[in-house]
């Protein structure tokens, strides 16, 4: 199926790119191709011809590029390259590291304690210039594609790195059919304006210049439309989901991304997966299996997760030694301060709860650390219960992932603050991530739950997941970007 | 001028009472009625006659309730009594300490960081059915008062303590004309979620039990709103300010308070504070003043403003032993640890930038901790700039005082997350409070800033103080539940 049939092309831009190039240790570059719904779902959309516009991120991505003098042919014979741009190392900190993942990142997180942080200076100025320069360069890229290309041209950007993009490029080709995906939860208005204020008002100017602006739920769209109400020169219909920029109309629409299903059934497969599979079986023996799995991100509230399985211990002596709590946990962010100590802290609360609850033949908590989705997908298999529990979240794709590889009915405890809630929470166990007290309980409902109702519940999971594949996601897109295509022509004619 | 012609008495709940009592060395119990612009605006409105219920808050209280019997007389001879309400300690404790200044207004003021804070547990749900126990005290105190008073009556509820009476004293009556005013910003509807999720829904159905709820700005109002549409049974009309819940209809309504200029100006005149004055001018001598007056209160940032005078200070060294920073800071809340770090935080980094930047014949801050309001009536009179920059605040008071009391046209810094900058933000210079770079830059400006500009602004805040005085902001909030009365009295007809 072409999933674009009204477009003569699409050019995608994201700040990390669907392959990325390593050098190996005798001399040859090899390229990765990233996995997941988003890469699966866009590289779809490009079947049609095109373009995908990244940023690149290694030493080996920057000679790839050169190397290809720009423009590297997809690998996978579809009439498709991918261009990715190489900035100067300095730009890119700035960009990258201090304003999308200092700035942004934390602010759509709700990460600052106002008390203390954050602190603008001189060197979030000077950040901010960065980020606008590789956001132009981004912009300059899509005009300059869009240019050889077979029209119309759909613009697909992705996410809070690139927030600029939409309004450069329209200020650059006026008639362009532009969306705008955030992957993120959407800082509210009051809260947005901790961030400078010049910065605040561009980022938003900067979305708006966009046709359509795509969220994972209501409640980030709803953010988004409350902030643009205070940007000088705007106008919003919050409840028609509309916003006008001095004669321009932005419509907000609600795509939530899925995981592709049949994707994690193929890595569930692979005989390397069964083996780990059997592994943790043995390991885990009669016990009960509570399961996370996650990066090391502020936002995931991995400490709150143990304290709360300590309470439900305490709380029901009876399940010390028949329940295990298996975290598989990865690296995220190492290069910023916070990430890091927050990674320290995790570990010491889990060393913390085992030294207090453990006995000779019975550790509580068993935390492995290593980026390792295949053992992911293998202890998905295995669980009772996945707890899923992250302060705040822009969908979370592990609370997709888990349903669809578990075999043992498992139940979802799932943050009412995590995007996939408005989708999925009906069929999960609805958590506060701030309220230990409330995780605890729950631990032990879980636990408790009758037969009917967890089959009833995983079985709902995986028909909500199920019927909502990647393909779906950039289908809606497109055709969002469609309508306004035709509608723009016909207020022309 | 009688400001409730319409309604037979008026019965007012605050946390805090207009008048608190003291056991002196002798033994004896004396009373000081509290000032500021609230209590002179609400008494006002009790000279139709009624009752002020509030709690206990003092030993001194407690007694001074129970020699009364319950009620206290007014002490300037109207016809309205006070009524303190004496609850356990450790009720007290949970309702004030625990829940209202340690769970709502750090929500309110977007306190926690998520990653750490807020933790809730057993003791918080503890804490909560106190905050209930003494809501529901309140409710019956009021619906006692209506029983034996003139009607119809009005009922005006202060603040964020007490955010459950007004659907509590609509169960016991539900005929009541009731309002709510907040003097507290409102957090908005995904930061709110941090509180633990009944505790935000019993909030949410608690303040939607009154007719009319009062916030100072538009900001506050509508993140009520936002947040009351996701409470089960509520519909939200946000472009008509209005929420319907079962059939009731609440009006939120939008009235910033004011100070009361008349009674400043007679502050100002008292020999004590003269005497001040002359105090201060001679310390000051030929420098130019930089005021700041505050609680050490966590939204006040007061140690980024100071940090964004050492930036200045840097960045225009010619200001350099020519500038003094006087800080006007008083304790606040020392029961709660994370005011008692602050307040060291705040003294240490002042010492850091005076250590850092000061001569032998140059204090580049000066700093007095003291709860003295003669002392910040007497500065004011002094400052170039007054600097108030908090990361948030419902309204601030501070902004209205200074402008007031100034007589050299001195410049307000202010911060565009303050109520007050809603009302006063064209003749202010607007900051961000996150923002040291802006702020440092700002003061430069503000100092450099054309004596017919300074003139301009310094005239245009009094006339915009000056129109709204405080007995305005009561009238108001009486009108809007005389309108409901006649309405409700209409459609029953």
């Amino acid at each position: 199926m072409n999933p674009s049939p009204e477009f003569g092309s699409v050019v995608i831009a994201s700040n990390r790119g669907p392959v990325s190039f390593t050098r190996e240790q005798d001399g040859a570059i090899t390229a990765s191709r990233g996995s997941g719904g988003v890469v699966t779902a866009l590289t779809g959309a490009l079947q049609v011809g095109g373009t995908w516009i990244a940023a690149a991120m290694s030493d080996a991505d920057r000679e790839m590029t050169e190397l290809a003098d720009g423009r590297i042919p997809a690998d996978d014979g579809a009439a498709y390259s991918l261009r990715y741009l190489n900035v100067s190392p300095e730009d890119f900190d700035g960009y990258y590291n201090y304003v999308s993942n200092g700035i942004l990142w934390f602010a759509h997180h709700y990460l600052w304690d106002n008390v203390h942080t954050p602190v603008w200076d001189a060197g979030t100025y000077e950040a901010w210039e960065r980020y606008e320069r590789v956001n132009l360069a981004f912009a300059e890229a899509l005009a300059q594609e869009a240019e050889r290309l077979p029209q119309p041209t759909a613009f697909l950007v992705q996410d809070y790195h690139l927030s600029l993009v939409p309004k450069m490029l329209r200020e650059m080709k006026p008639d362009a059919l532009i969306s705008h995906f955030s992957h993120t939860p959407i800082a509210g208005p009051t809260y947005a304006r901790a961030m400078p204020t010049q910065m605040r008002r561009q980022l938003l100017a900067g979305m708006l210049g966009a046709d359509v602006l795509g969220f994972h739920s209501e409640a980030w769209a709803e953010n988004f439309l409350m902030s643009a109400r205070y940007l000088p020169g705007a106008r919003v219909e919050l409840g028609r989901y509309r916003a006008h920029v001095e004669g321009h109309e932005v419509l907000a629409r609600v795509h939530p991304l899925s995981v592709d299903a049949a994707a994690i059934k193929e890595t569930a497969a692979l005989p390397e997966v069964a083996a780990m599979r059997k592994e943790f079986e043995e390991w885990r023996g009669d016990a009960r299996l509570i399961l996370r799995v996650d990066r090391f991100e502020l936002t995931k509230n991995i400490l709150r997760g143990f304290t709360a399985y300590e309470t439900f211990l305490k709380r029901y002596p009876e399940w010390k030694g028949k329940v295990k709590f298996l975290a598989l946990l990865s690296p995220s962010r190492t290069e910023l301060p916070e990430y890091r100590t927050y990674a320290e802290e995790c570990l010491a609360e889990a060393a913390r709860v085992n030294e207090k609850l453990g006995t000779a033949d019975w550790e509580p908590i068993t935390v492995r650390v290593k980026d390792d989705y295949q053992a992911a997908v293998a202890a998905y298999a295995l669980y009772d219960v996945l707890m899923v529990n992250p302060v705040i979240d822009g969908l979370n794709l592990v609370s997709m992932e888990g349903p669809i590889a578990n075999r043992r009915h498992g139940v979802l405890l799932l943050s009412r603050n995590a995007g996939a809630y408005f989708r999925l929470g009906r069929y999960a166990l609805g958590i506060n991530p701030h309220d230990v007290e409330e995780q605890a309980e729950m631990i032990q409902v879980a636990l408790a739950l009758p037969e009917e109702q967890k089959i009833l519940r995983a079985k709902g999971l995986s028909r909500l997941i199920r019927a909502n594949p990647p393909s779906r996601w950039v289908a809606h897109q497109l055709r969002d970007l469609d309508k306004v295509r035709i509608r723009r022509a016909w207020f022309r004619a």
